[in-house]
């Protein structure tokens, strides 16, 4: 089950001339359909106008996409949409076309598995030997360049890991390749600053709010691996899967801890993870 | 005028789940046609298989690609080639689809104007404030993740500046947004080193051959502005443009020199420029 909408109609093809495919010229957002609904919206809106404002995109109406993605969701309770949104068609070269007509792209598609037992008793990461560039003006938003997640990705295949680790050229610890990192020791969390490389996710700032709100410190920065390994609790996110605890990286294995469960259990009860 | 080709068939439209689209997950080559001829292929085509290897993207069959670039160009005697390799459709994730089809696109288009004037006099580059990202793993290949360069060149328009220079995010001078960059002071060629970041142009490889085989002796490094600054002459290179001398950058101007009009000469001598 795969149904497309592009710029608000059914389509399974876009333009060859599109910047999306030429340059990686846009922005995307993958959304959790949860009975019907995609409970999460305000927080990727947010993200995504952010994007826009960055590459310089013109921010697409949020109505519209509301709109679209309702007629897209249809009768399906559980599902995964993805919204790409990019600079549009343009002649060759690198400079922007005028006027810019950005492309709506949403692609729904089956719910992703989120297996119980990752959620209980946690994943196993993979240490992934490709290194995120260094570059502030990409960082945190969520583009079309996803090359050194492509490369870390298949770094590893089959069901030992789950997920990767990656780190930046300069061994810093920055995220996974599709989730974001927090690790626990003495009841701080701490999490990668991101604003030289990574992806800013949103249940990344879900997570913060609520540690927050249940009165956990959180620190961001910049850590070596070695960091995480004396960490008591370690634990992934993303908008999916909600709050994986880590059972294993950089060849140490990891009980799932108080302040993981904590935080699940506030994300279930105000999110129905 | 433009004519495309996917897969060795005419089409405008490309599948959107295609991962070029989704991830910028493949690589291109901007080939110039001269007099219905592709002269620079053997660099291009090798550039190309590098790329491949890098990413691990199935290498296509050079004879199938010749011919199918042959058909495209058809009676077309000066012109440009896009040629894009993608990792072909895949279902949602970074993990590359087993097994892989790769996507092969050609677009022909209007021959690029290269004005007399800027071959003759040069031309003004733009500083560019967008820094260039450092990663080593995409460094020197042509991939499609192009963002940096999109930026770079939107901050700049109209008619006073043909081309813009960029610097990594630690000041080192680095390319053009779409040319390789050349220096030369007290008969001494420098380029910037580009196992960081940056693109290995073709024409970079060839101007760098041609000084070699003019005894003009060639350093790769990494230098700040004021290097570049303090030279005698100054030029830039694409496979499209040949060689560009520069006549101004950082507020200062320059004059065409004798080694730029010598490279020049011999690539016109080679490569009918």
């Amino acid at each position: 089950m795969t149904r497309i909408l592009l710029n608000g109609k059914p389509a399974e093809h876009i333009h060859i001339l599109d910047r999306g495919l030429q340059y990686g010229d846009g922005l995307f957002e993958t959304l959790r359909v949860q009975s019907g609904q995609v409970p999460l919206w305000s927080y990727h809106w947010q993200r995504l106008q952010k994007g826009c404002q960055r590459l310089a995109i013109p921010v697409p109406e949020e109505n519209i996409l509301l709109q679209e993605m309702s007629a897209l969701i249809g009768a399906a309770q559980q599902a995964v949409v993805k919204l790409i949104i990019t600079r549009g068609e343009g002649p060759r070269g690198y400079a922007a076309p005028a006027p810019t007509r950005p492309s709506r792209i949403m692609i729904l598609s089956e719910a992703a598995g989120t297996p119980a037992d990752y959620w209980q008793h946690g994943v196993r990461l993979y240490p992934c030997q490709t290194r995120l560039g260094i570059n502030p003006a990409l960082a945190g938003i969520k583009h079309l360049n996803r090359l050194e997640q492509v490369l870390a990705r298949n770094e590893w295949s089959g069901q030992e890991y789950q997920e990767g680790v990656l780190r930046d050229i300069d061994g810093n610890i920055v995220e996974g390749t599709m989730s974001n990192i927090f690790w626990c020791k003495d009841n701080q969390l701490y999490t990668p600053d991101l604003s030289r490389c990574g992806v800013e996710g949103v249940m990344r700032e879900i997570v913060i709010g609520l540690a927050k709100q249940g009165s956990i410190s959180i620190t961001m920065g910049l850590w070596a691996e070695s960091e995480l390994v004396d960490a008591e609790e370690i634990f992934i996110s993303n908008s999916l899967i909600g709050i994986w605890p880590v059972s294993y990286i950089f060849n140490k294995t990891f009980t799932v801890g108080p302040v993981t469960r904590q935080l699940q259990l506030m994300l279930q009860a105000e999110y129905a993870f």
